[in-house]
């Protein structure tokens, strides 16, 4: 009984289509506008809505339904606009999905406080469908802002730090990025009154997932088609981020000359456009995207190993389907 | 059995000193310290600790005690903090009590972080003490950052529009502080289980003495004794701000000097720091001084008015007694 790749497109796509509705719905004539019209903007810039679908996927998986659940969704997704948003700020970007980020598009303060009025709808969604286990609930949610703050906040510490190691790379992405799916999938479970045993399922297979996934992007970063990646290639290097690819490529080196190329990304906070090409062939030769792939696995395989304890339902399909789906995204 | 203001000293005294150290205790040796640093920095930076004391008296006064609710306390006085540190952002201000605001002591990224993770952290300490009625008090600790969030943006718009109706800064200065007064009553109210006469009284008081506390210090701008009061005399007038005072006089004004004298300030965006004695004769000649201690006493009134339908107890006699001294303060 698994599921078809069709039979899954279709139901993401109608999940997500009446999300983006939900949303499109939330601020509309609210005032004052100057607070509301930012937030509509920042939530209409599109994006895969791979939380919200996240947690649809695991109340369902945990024995409830999608309906249960589709408010706290898009607080979900709100939670992680508010990231965005204000992470966009501290990286100082332009762009974000190929539209200004919302700074650029009005302004800093503008950004700062549509952000902070988008944690508290959030929270004000999540309770919409929140009846039992309310303290539970809200306090996985809270949990979840506080690992994403100290993964911006690790985050920012190892762009000035020199040593940074790959333990403590996996750390900071847990935080930032890893526990946010995560919670969302333990959101979904705990609203619909799952058992302790189901709630721990789905909430590893967010974590793990979303372990899987940031990896990947430092991966895609570097061997992806540009056009579907919808990014540049190689801004992880020219930004001179310390990403799992380059610690590893750090802690492989042990000729002298591949040792001071990577050390000159550091010292020089980035490498050129022109220089792009040369590091992939070098991360090629330390055996780095292959031991990014098998970290990417190894994340995948725990997903979806997490969920062999779950009765077996379409819920459970639709996340199996997910996570291979995932691991072959833009190849 | 009024209570005494040797009394009334001595527990707020020792009610703050408690909060002081709870809230001192709070960031110790937590990590990433680039993150709780600052957070611990903005949060030492003293202050009334009025709002957890409402908190505090609310709870008192609606049958609870003190220990049932010092958690949800500081996790309100953390909100505030946030605002704080957000709106210095906003506002360019360099200077808070004296010392540098938390932007400018780090950066400005330092301090979006750190008052984001304030935000989850309030929730947090919200949620211990919460046992009973945890949707209503999620509810409406959330309903709070939004009327913040909403106050601020209406704040922010005031600058630019340039007829602003007394109506529309109560508006403003309900959502930017008397919200959060009103959510710390309740919150207080609803934490030690009180029925909803008292939640109601509680809440109305902690939102007329907002109003009365913001107006007052629109007052105290430029009449207080500039040492007891910590801030420039004259500075929202220098900043061109729309206070209660500035739009009395201008509903007030007929003379054709006066108005233009007034209009000045909108179109220069303040004035000059020579100019506020001038302005201040100004503001007594259109009986605007009066106008607005007759306000305060207005919202005093109702604020200790709230409270009739409480039960005597030690709790209610604190509120008639702060709001009272605070209607005194600084003369």
């Amino acid at each position: 009984m698994k599921i078809t790749n069709e039979k899954f497109l279709k139901i993401y796509n109608q999940e997500t289509e009446k999300i983006e509705l939900l949303i499109s719905n939330l601020f509309k004539n609210k005032k004052p506008k100057s607070l509301y019209e930012p937030c509509s903007y920042l939530l209409s810039g599109g994006g895969k809505r791979l939380r919200p679908f996240l947690v649809l996927i695991s109340a369902k998986a945990s024995g409830g339904n999608f309906k249960e659940v589709y408010n706290a969704a898009i607080g979900i997704e709100l939670l992680h606009n508010f990231t965005l948003a204000h992470d966009d700020i501290m990286d100082n970007s332009d762009l974000r999905r190929g539209r200004l980020t919302l700074h650029k598009k009005y302004d800093v303060n503008t950004a700062i406080l549509a952000g902070d009025n988008l944690i508290a709808i959030a929270y004000k969604l999540l309770l919409m469908d929140s009846k039992k286990n309310i303290k539970q609930i809200i306090e996985t949610f809270t949990n979840g802002i506080i690992e994403v703050c100290e993964g911006q906040s690790l985050d920012k510490e190892f762009e000035l730090k020199e040593n940074v190691t790959i333990n403590e790379y996996k750390t900071m992405i847990y935080k930032k990025t890893a526990a946010l799916a995560e919670m969302s999938c333990a959101i979904g479970s705990l609203i619909v009154n799952s058992n302790k045993k189901n709630i721990k399922a789905v909430s590893d297979f967010g974590k793990y997932l979303g372990m899987a996934f940031q990896i990947q992007d430092d991966l895609l970063d570097i061997t992806a088609d540009q056009e579907k990646f919808g990014k540049k290639i190689g801004s992880d290097l020219i930004e001179g981020k310390k990403t799992f690819l380059f610690l590893t490529a750090l802690k492989n080196a042990k000729d002298q000359n591949d040792i001071s190329l990577l050390n000159n990304v550091i010292l020089n906070k980035g490498i050129k456009k022109e220089e792009v090409d040369m590091y992939k062939n070098l991360y090629e030769k330390l055996g780095v995207l292959k031991a990014a792939k098998k970290e990417i696995e190894k994340y995948t395989k725990l997903a979806l190993r997490s969920l062999d304890t779950l009765p077996n339902n379409e819920g459970k399909e639709l996340m199996i389907h997910l996570a291979n789906s995932l691991i072959n995204r833009y190849k």
